[in-house]
């Protein structure tokens, strides 16, 4: 007899925390005071606020869609499942210290460098645990609901494999390019996004396809 | 064969969103331990705060209810309504940083011109994409529940219209006279909430009509 | 044709609010470096704190309780129950600011009947909302299910009003005992939260009876 | 007659208010901009604050495993059960506040003692809260599903009360060596987590098994 989870309530406890870390990016972009006398120009000056805040919200974004589309073909889940999902929402909650850090560190030469491979270390380790979690899952088929086929399987895989070696890359890029590597960033969420796999694939009406 | 998600736990999130954004609108409002020789007046002095967080709070929640009003009309949702929605969800998570500025720069000439328009070019984005949601789902009609005709379809659409032509008068009002366009974009919120159209259209039980 | 909106989502995005302004709470709960050297008298320095908590934490319980017992008993809203139920969310939402303000006023003689006063008044206004969310109910008795009856209407009345005339008396105390009055808003916290009513009135089973 | 809850709203709260305490935990962790000409430096200097962090989160992650195993189990709530819901709640939206005294005050010799031992007192209220709920829960059993037999009962129980002792054990070791005691908060954590009860015990299909 093994221990298993009903997945609506772990499901609406992810989203919560994808939810409440995607809107806390916000409280840490900034004018000064003192930039108020031109604040045109000090609002200007926060791009890389925005370029942070950007990054982390369509990255997460990105990972509460794959997340999604994971959670709604399991029947249950089990233990493993349950301990690598937190370790996942430990992670994506962890992403507003390095974004923070990004954020700050890209007006200072001495600094922008580690925060970037910092921030991108941390993205890094969210797609490994996304891949972990679909991993984990395939190892224990009873937990997926009938109806998923083989082919869904190695096509929700193969969605999740390659932003690892995109991540490895564009860290590698931060040594050299720390701000060219922070819009890497951005593209690859951006691109996962655009690519997220539906949760059910369902054939449209004919009289609309 | 088409990606497509269900559409209740978009809402969850979506509603998680809406409802930390709304929230965490009163970190921001302050009195400085100076003011409190006097709190009264202190209390008093913060209104530029008081009228950023009710026109704020109360944008939010008419974009919520139109929001409510437009997933409670879709079977599933495609792509696009996903990315759609995610952007809507990003450029209400950052609304409460122009929130922040207004209020603080209402008590400063040099800058209140410019933090108003800031701010409301962010509410007329935020009315942009809650439009283009439902744009896009009028393109897919297969997106929709066979119940919903076309009628109430072109009333939804008119619904979400007009704001976008108010944001513009009032941000360019907003120009000569800044305190007064504040106050013009709160008028909008409550209109906007008081002119919300239900998810259903049900025809009260004739006993008590 | 009137405008009706189902409950369900309302529900979910009402309870969102209320956790998260229950949870913010805390944020603002701090001991200063300075009291680090002698930490244990740093933390109960903070009592003031702790109470604000307290009575704040304990007071959005019991409006979530009667929030629960209200919404339950409906089959859908109208416009009027959604803009009050929008108007109490932003007073509650509210509330973690005269919290902070109550909390930092306690140490200091001339602010603390002030901020006491204040937070009070917003006490006061998130009950006569409250009851203006169950009075709206019984204008439009077709919002309710069918099984909720005329005995079960006036009990749920009766529980909403008392607060009303509590928190006006407290608020009269505050004028001359700031201190014994913040001491009386946790009382009626914790007896509303003690006198609440269920969501449902079941018969329990016999045996257990 | 009896006043009683249904538990799905219950549930919704409660997993609101345990994500946002675990999302608002990485809100204190700061590397200030002195760190900022050594990053890496100013990174790893902050391990008290990642050790807090950790052990909170993956604390509150493990009642949350034990709070749905519990509700799952209900048919319904009744007050006392909603009182002892709300007591535990408050307790775990209070953690982050000693999370962040125990974070500052590793640094320090004269304060650490203290902030381990507050934050070690946390735990152990929230540890019993938790055992006070289930054994509220045995005391009325008719609030349980009618397939929860004898078995299970004391099986949960068991799972809930070895917590209360360790805890006693660790705040003890905390007065002769804090830091060690912190990590041995981190453990007790993760041995809950690992060893959480599912909400089903169900049969794997016997293909799978």
């Amino acid at each position: 007899m093994e221990n298993s989870w009903g997945t609506s309530r772990t499901e609406a406890f992810s989203d919560g925390v994808f939810a409440i870390a995607i809107t806390l990016l916000i409280l840490e972009v900034n004018v000064p005071e003192t930039a108020f006398d031109n604040l045109w120009r000090g609002i200007a000056d926060q791009w890389p606020s925005y370029l942070a805040y950007a990054t982390s919200f369509i990255t997460i974004g990105g990972i509460w869609l794959a997340h999604h589309g994971i959670f709604r073909r399991l029947q249950y889940a089990n233990r493993r499942l349950m301990v690598i999902n937190l370790a996942l929402l430990m992670a994506v909650s962890f992403l507003p210290f390095p974004t923070k850090l990004m954020a700050e560190a890209i007006h200072n030469n001495d600094a922008e460098r580690a925060a970037v491979i910092f921030y991108g270390g941390t993205l890094l380790v969210i797609s490994l645990l996304l891949s972990a979690l679909w991993g984990s899952v395939t190892l224990d088929r009873h937990l997926l609901r009938p109806e998923v086929d083989e082919k869904e399987i190695k096509a929700i895989a193969l969605a999740a494999t390659p932003n690892i070696g995109f991540y490895v890359a564009v860290i590698v890029l931060a040594i050299v390019a720390p701000v060219v590597a922070a819009s890497g960033f951005l593209l690859i969420a951006l691109v996962a996004v655009l690519r997220a796999r539906g949760d059910r694939s369902l054939e449209p009406p004919t009289t609309t396809a």
